[in-house]
């Protein structure tokens, strides 16, 4: 099979940047897909930064304008990993000018930004993925497969959480390098859009739509001082985030996500509980999936601890040998290989922007309720 | 120390009938306290069942109309161990007749019963007790001590579940011997009385009041057939209830119980995150405390598992040796120990009535907002 | 059925003494069983320690001196809680006197006093038992339970250890009070006979008898104040010992304890691994055991955390409902019921003195290992 | 700085060469080191293989002879990745070739082996290093750093296992692709060179020399269809092996190592047991530490679940955020970082060639004791 070079232009050099980089550097090391990456340029309006980035990753240029980058004839395919309020301006013009558009979580500040992200690619006809990368945790997508399978039958509860601790303190500033995550106007918003985006990301590829939710919010430390203006401001974002859900298939659910537990520094947890079987995982040990059978005999049944890591779970064949875990970057080279994959096959990549897009809209639902103290429904994805 | 008698007279004989039989028979075997409970009487309606219960335990006498057990001269004390819809009226008669009254969670079927029972030992000023027995957990004892001292400093979140499995199965009939949890009529609610309420109940005691909720209740299975009447009936109780909470000192909360968690047997499971600290509790290893001190080294920060068995863990010096863990009952063991030292003493027993009610009170507004789909204040204790 | 009264004469007062009294007081509250244990005579050479145990406890009667206790006509039963060096010299005057004889565990200092024991229970044929208790605990005996089934297959691997951390401190006198298994004299041996002796016991029981070991044993703290002498003296018992062994089934052992293991208590683990599961149990949690079945389905094998606490587990239809757990002292109610079933109907208790003698072969070939420096062979049971 | 350039020279393609591999080509994505690792050549005896190979990882040309890879001048090192029956000539050979020499563990199959490669790299000066992958773990680097620091006292005990099960069907032949582990010949020796090697290397670094130990070997399945023979042949390694061990400093082991563990993949577990804390870690879950400290308030002390993934633990501050996890294969990039920088700074290597002939002292006399059943001294590594 012939092999193809996929030139890839991408935004950012932050946190996401580094694992996209590393995924699509180490992809076909360990898969046979019929892409090859090609590492053509990286964007970043500090051109020392870019350069630094670009030698460390092997780019072969610089940007310092994503501008110039979309309209690149070299380029074939835009990813997007700079803050969230850069999303959907250069996603909408990356799709106009008829690249592919990779787009870091959460797609748009709101469901807004992201409806017109969806509009933009879909019109242009462009392949489109959002970096949900938690579906493509090994132990997670065998969840999917049981629950697909049918293993679990009816759905009862769906409960997750994502808890952090990393802004406890007081001194820490919003706003500038590394804390635009705290900056309302960039992020959109705090836990919601951060850490619940995935929750809900991952809820809805596991159980289905969800219809309606109420939800509170909290903003614990109400004043920081702001990196880019040097003064003390009002935090905007919500510190901590939780709702109650009822999903289409009748199940219910609670979700929570806080950067104020202490002792958890990325906690995100999952448990369903279904008539016949439950499943839990939680992202500290994501190499493991609990699992309990109530078809087990009586008095062997027992949570099951599934290390994750034999040539018959999800992805695993093309990494060790059975008892030696991953880590958290292999989500991104899993994701790269699906699109490649999928890219040949002609089957689409997921989670797409539209996908992208039905998380914005239970994060806006849940942000409007925790304003309203009403139940919320959900925006329908289609 | 002279040693008085105490004379116990207890109604019902069922589950809770052995845990409080077995904490009277058992205290004095590892906790000098100045009263010896003498088992004087048990009273049933079934005359039968009362015997072989008396026969077991070691009962003087039995009663088959609680009046009657109510107005003898020599019993100092009624415990009330029969379903929730008889609480209120044997309390109110037993706190007339000058009785010491002791009762089974939850006080009442709702707040108005709790709050006529309140009212009756209030007034007639007799000794009296709700059987919140996990607030006598050496755990969570524990806990309890290092947040009064401090050490998790200011509360953001606080986090409770209560999780069975064993209605599931639509074959599980309503009422009758054992089921009576199930009918709503004789239960007063489903989880939210019987499961909520053990979780409200140390929350109150661990964190301070709850000032406003949001809440949902679902009955997953809508008919069962009644044992009672031998009908396929609607079924009144909630199967699952979650609710939000804000607490007055600022934190956040999620509450959930259900009897549809397949896997989970009793898993009631408590969470604080503090600013300093945090703790989590597992009813399922009931002799661990798990704990999280941000003033560790941070490179040596992490969970402790603390076995709870030695000497200086609360209550832990009565029992064995460290490493060797004590079970569920002694946990109603405990309660009776505290309970006499406290008679003897003139400090009240822990939880009076009065704080049992002040759990109805959180109860009602969750089945309330459930109802409604709104934020429920809280009804003050006071 | 009419119960028979069972007269118990114990001797001790110590930490057994009161696990032991515990099981007769409570053995008929949670078991039907056919003997009603009446608690005749504790017996300790200190009057006023023996009279408050008794009045703790519910003894009628004290005796000073085991001689006058073993031949008062109105005990049926002698049980010898007293430190090891009283145990043979008591056990045979029992016998001799006709009594049922039931003692703590090692049965004698050595292999040559067991044997004098198990002489002289055969000769008068009295019924007689050990106190292992941990053949009791009910995870322990599911394992049993599946081993006889056949569902491990093929033994490959078993792995004991105990594991405690008190006697680290140089400080720790030896001898005296709650101290004489620091002393050779009246221990025999330190962690070979206090500790191995638990491990070696179940193992015989779970997988048939051991062939040969080889051993090492260490004294870190040579020398510590007596406390009956008042000087600082030699340390003769064995703080650390472990073993390998071949089993008569063909598999291999490792096995070891320690008083120097700092952070565990009571660490008694336990894991045998066979062709086709694995089991695994350690005392910190009891109620719980580990089970690995390779029978399941491949991407869904795991080693399974079962709670035992449901009713079909062993023992557990007589306490509480699913999910609550019990604790370290049930062990010795369950043994106490098992004898008195036993006993009405005609099959033996267990283990029995001639069971208790063949951990103490193991115990004394361990210890002759030691000083050798050789493989040893397990003198045969029969 | 200026970057320099260093040429590999990889022999083998399999498991072991991935890794290699996977390190060189990730190590300055991710570390700031002065040295270039270039793929120039991978060498198998079947050239389809190294082609493929090469063509997977970027190696720039093939060999299909070592000993033209090792005469090559525009190699610099030369790693051996191949069988352990290759190790002894390919190395010895490098190293008169003036090439830095790497090479796979265990060094050689027997301390003579690993003699004559020790004289050789050492004659000629040049670099070596044996992939003892495990002393860059992260959490056992920082278990390191606590016991040179002195926080865990004296030690009293050191307990190590390696358990597989992998072997266990009788239906899989010795020899072969992806099997040369079985046959004797070609390995050495079975778990005892290939597992325990691991455990004695970590332990030497962690705890000191070994002075004595006695030790049991097993060969559960005493025959097996040879691949290369077609032919049912004795089996030759050892199936299991197990040792006591006593260490210069006084403290206690045992150490075992099987592939007849049913239920365990590649579970390497170590504890240290020291007079003031203790660690616990295990392959399985390698990104986490358990640390108990005596120094801890005591009623609060607890083995802590430390997740190594903090900026301030080893390593950690070069992959991604707190709370994300490795996996197995950082550790060969820690590794080859570590390397290259030492290159640099003219510190050395570690484990260097003479630190895998410590080992491999060990284990000769391992396997000696399990022929003689006598205790056997373990040579001086010096």
């Amino acid at each position: 099979m012939e092999t193809k070079k996929l030139n890839i232009g991408l935004v950012g050099y932050g946190f996401m940047g580094r694992t996209h980089s590393n995924a699509y550097r180490s992809v076909r090391n360990f898969f046979d897909v019929p892409y090859e990456p090609v590492l053509k340029a990286v964007c970043a309006r500090n051109p020392e930064r870019a350069r630094a980035f670009a030698d460390t990753w092997g780019y072969e240029s610089i940007e310092s304008d994503w501008r110039s980058l979309v309209k690149r004839a070299d380029i074939d395919l835009v990813d997007i990993a700079s803050p969230n309020d850069t999303h959907a301006e250069i996603a909408v013009a990356a799709a106009e000018a008829g690249k592919m558009v990779l787009c870091e979580k959460p797609l748009g500040r709101n469901a807004a930004e992201a409806k017109a992200m969806v509009d933009a690619v879909e019109k242009a006809g462009v392949p489109n993925m959002v970096w949900y990368n938690y579906r493509r945790v090994p132990a997670v997508v065998l969840a999917k497969q049981l629950i697909d399978e049918g293993r679990l039958g009816r759905i009862f509860h769906y409960r997750a959480k994502f808890l952090q601790d990393w802004t406890i303190s007081q001194d820490l500033p919003q706003g500038g390098e590394g804390l635009w995550r705290l900056d309302a106007g960039v992020a959109g918003s705090g836990v919601t859009g951060d850490l619940l985006a995935h929750c809900i990301d991952t809820a809805l590829w596991l159980n289905g739509p969800i219809q309606r939710v109420t939800a509170m919010t909290e903003t614990f430390i109400k004043e920081r001082k702001h990196t880019l203006t040097g003064k003390v401001q009002k935090v905007g974002i919500d510190d901590a985030s939780a709702f109650l859900a009822r999903f289409g298939n009748g199940s219910l659910a609670t979700f929570e996500a806080t950067r104020y537990a202490r002792g958890h520094k990325a906690l995100y947890t999952l448990e369903i509980n279904g008539e016949h079987a439950s499943i839990l995982w939680d992202l500290h040990d994501l190499h493991r999936l609990q699992f309990f059978d109530h078809g087990d005999e009586g008095r062997l049944r027992g949570w099951r601890s599934i290390h994750i890591t034999d040539s018959d779970h999800p992805y695993m064949k093309h990494w060790w040998v059975p008892g030696l875990q991953i880590g958290y970057e292999h989500t991104f080279i899993h994701q790269v290989a699906d699109f490649l994959q999928g890219l040949s096959e002609g089957h689409g990549p997921s989670p797409t922007f539209r996908d992208g897009l039905a998380t914005d809209y239970v994060t806006d639902a849940v942000l409007k309720s925790a304003r309203t103290g009403e139940w919320e429904a959900v925006e329908p994805g289609d």
